[in-house]
């Protein structure tokens, strides 16, 4: 039997930057003797748990409420899909295992929902998705969740790649996780975290193992996605990660605004393009609008951070995300401000390059590659802004990045 | 949580013609106090039951036998597959909730099955059926039911509309359904009612609810299915539906024939063609037979209702369909008269129009539409026909609605 | 209910050759009132096992050590997927039912395992592999097996074949069994016998009963496989079946060899072909080596039987295979001494043909055909070398069946 942190050290070892994740690591060692340390789902114990609950009264850890609670669904497309739903007292959110450990709902309260409601209504099992349908686009079957990762070998739009037939944004969103853990921290402040290990393999093609790690604290405002992308592979391999995160009303409305220091946007397609002098400002829910889709470059600090943040139109309520530029250079704005019924919303999506057919992507010198034994972290903080103060603090912030440079706008025809 | 009469509400509030199903709703909403009301599967209570089973004994309801008995199958590509068997004391047949409600078995106990033997010998799961398979013809490693649904974003042959491929049959027989129910009513006739809603959705392509029924009464010769489409969409989109429901010996057999009220008929290939001088005839197994496939437009009488009728040999045994034109105009009368082996069977399939591909439907205009929020029912009853007598009766009121008025045969080039 | 002995008999009765396996099965009816006679799966019985166990002790059969475990396995994409370790006190290894009764891991001790490393480390359930993935290349998303049966309806590479892309490897290598056994006799040698049958039916298309039949002895260095594979349809069918059976270390090594009395040998490629002269002995893991095959075709003894065996470098361990050329003709080399890390194996794999697309294969007279209602027998005997000793008595009796004849080298242009 070898456990997580072990097997994940020796493809590791050599990374640069992951010094942190190791030492947070070391820390956690400790603290397990007391805290929460639950395996749900695991290949190596060949373990998977139909329903587990914990909280602060049953683990007697911390002095706020909060629970972590681990259920599998019935019916439909869900049948044998796991979910864990986080509950930190302010924020709640679920985790989905069998999908990718992708985040499924996430809200502040029943007042502040920040997902979008879908079509798809049932958390799709991927037996039930069938990724070449419609000529790749069959993920779409499935889609439905607040944060989803696209990728990792491909992760743009449907097309061929040589011989090959790239489906919409890969596969990792339907390969269920092969080790999946709780931890919760005896010590302040408590942190809760929900990890998982997904397994992209491909004789002669894939060798991925993306470890991701959902964090928050009790009673707090924020959630912290934490991954590490390893190429467990011989050979030097491309890649591509879009963290495609989506919202819908309440923080999305007419008038609602996209808050980003921008360097450079792009239109995606000529729908966007026309619109492209209120790229930053929403419409509305409008019957026959479809989408249109901004490739965005943003400014970050001399940390390389970036802060970006939608706001709803009276300016008190949003959510902001905080992230590093350097393995995530790119977000695409997906503004699906169609009708509520079609599924309004918008999705804010930090990615290693922009959505377009990986040939195109690859041509731009937007796919990055990894090395034999390589590994990249990913680091995005979310946070609710539930006041005035909170909204305009972010601006503030985001005013401080862009530093009064104008953002440039390319208005040359768009690749598609 | 929402149960299944509020979902529906609202969506089909407006439906023209749902009326009475509301009220047929309405009078059960009284006696499920006293009858049968089970939820065997649902999404929205998270549940599903691995087996159950009630009976006239265990419910105290009606004078005659009768039982209902869901089941969970194992082994092969059965693995995880649902089945409920419903006895009325003279049918039995199953509902196979795990591949879209449709009807498995059928037969007038084991002297007068009404089904077939398909090649396919395991009630097959969805995860195992590749829709894909062979350029769109992986509906077939699944395919052995007594009736499957087509539909119902697109129903006929596999083939390309527009950029996407459009797979054979299409996908709601390979749906599980998300809510499941079986009712059984305390008064007389004591009705015994199998509902499931499939659910077939893709954002950004179709947001279909289709709400099923199969229903009987103990003692009975008949029964209904009851099917209501839901576009739960904002727009107007195209659906197509086809009743694939299918029969082998001994009712069909050499000099069996097919009777019905003929406006038209048109056979669908050169081989159909060619035989179209004997096309309401059965042969007897024959190799290299393949299969003929005749498109019959019935005439109903002046209440929209139309019969139909499947007639052995003798005239002394037989089956019955008797439905509403008005959503079901078209009727392929499929001829797989080839061996014993290869699954010797016909179908006898009303539906929204024929089984060409998708392009070549449209262009003969009969691809409905369906507005946003709209719905459409379809009605179907099945009587089997255990005497001359019965058989007799039949082909007269089918005559009834002839009226005389010959049937034309379309030799023009069939359109494949 | 029909028992798999009652389900054979009628599709074989006539087959010819049949009669040992007949002869066998009636020896086994007397033992098994003291024997084991154990189904773990069936869809006749509507049955499967979780887990199960019986062993010398237990049954109170023979007196060595052995056992037969069958587990289930969780986490990841091996959710679901059944397990049945076979351990005969020298030899262990892993029959998994749900895809396709492939051998899993074999090994002679921890000491000599046989099998090798695949980027794909999980038993894959067949619901997660998307054999269209990658035009066709999908199979390679669940390959790590030991022993993979290729076939039945089609077992190369992936291409069109008319309309249809026949997709990599075929289907049968990820169809879950129906029937699954475990029987132990209870007379010497207590042979103990894991059975499986496996069905590749699609209406119109296939209906083949493939019987798999993986049997050893206590304490012995061999096992044997025994399939029949029985065509149900009416019509005659062509087939392909390669035994696809890999090696890691530290029998494959540098300088190790495969031996074989060789009638003739054909590159796959070009590659194959630049590294003809040395096509009988291996590399040690080859960066950027990829793969070379090479398609032999062995002579055989006057009884139609074949010996070839693997042979580490130093010439004191190996593995052979005996097997019969009649319904085997075909023997393909896998050389894909790559690095460790993407999968360094050599496959040894028997076969009615090469690996080339269909109409290739068709064209050059290798696609079998089987009659209606007919069958064909299929036995593989792998034995396990431990010693200089038993090499050498290997190779002797390799160079007794090639008798001084000189293979000859086709360096004609390769068919790829």
């Amino acid at each position: 039997m070898i456990t997580m942190a072990r097997r994940l050290a020796a493809p590791v070892a050599a990374m640069a930057g992951f010094g942190a994740w190791q030492l947070q690591h070391k820390c956690e060692a400790k603290s397990e003797q007391k805290g929460v340390h639950k395996t749900l789902t695991s290949v190596n114990d060949n373990t998977r748990t139909e329903t587990w609950e914990t909280n602060e009264q049953q683990s007697g850890i911390g002095g706020l409420a909060w629970s972590v609670r681990k259920r599998t669904l019935h019916g439909g497309r869900q049948e044998g899909c796991e979910e864990i739903e986080v509950d930190n007292g302010l924020l709640s959110f679920t985790i989905l295992p069998t999908r990718g450990m992708s985040i499924g709902r996430v809200g502040a309260g029943k007042a502040l929902p920040l997902g979008w409601k879908s079509p798809v209504r049932e958390v799709v099992h991927p037996k039930h998705v069938d990724l070449q349908d419609f000529n790749g686009l069959g993920w779409l079957s499935g889609f439905n969740e607040w944060l989803v990762r696209c990728g990792v070998a491909f992760a743009g739009h449907p097309g061929k790649d040589g011989e090959q037939l790239l489906t919409l944004h890969g596969r990792v969103g339907n390969i269920p996780a092969s080790e999946v853990t709780v931890e919760v921290d005896a010590h302040h402040p408590h942190t809760i975290r929900v990890r998982g290990r997904v397994d992209e393999a491909m004789f002669k093609f894939a060798d991925w193992e993306l470890w991701t790690e959902v964090a928050t604290e009790p009673g707090s405002d924020k959630l912290r996605v934490h991954d590490i992308l390893v190429n467990r592979s011989s050979y030097e391999r491309e890649y591509q990660l879009i963290y495609h995160t989506n919202f819908g009303p309440p923080i999305l409305e007419e008038g609602g605004t996209f808050e980003a220091p921008v360097q450079s946007v792009m239109p995606f397609n000529a729908h966007a393009m026309s619109e492209v002098g209120t790229w930053q400002t929403y419409k509305g829910p409008t019957p026959d609008y479809g989408e249109t889709v901004y490739c965005v470059t943003p400014h970050s600090d001399s940390s390389g951070q970036t802060v970006v943040a939608l706001v709803n139109a009276a300016g008190d309520r949003g959510v902001s995300c905080r992230y590093s530029t350097s393995s995530l250079p790119a977000l695409s704005l997906w503004k699906n401000t169609d009708t509520v019924e079609e599924g309004y919303a918008t999705g804010v999506e930090p990615g290693t390059g922009f959505p377009f057919r990986r040939p195109l992507e690859r041509e731009a010198g937007r796919v990055p590659k990894l090395a034999a034994g390589g590994s990249v972290a990913f680091s995005l903080e979310w946070q609710v802004l539930r006041s005035a103060a909170a909204v305009s603090a972010i601006k503030a912030e985001i005013a401080g990045i862009q530093k009064g440079r104008v953002g440039t706008i390319d208005r040359g025809s768009p690749m598609l």
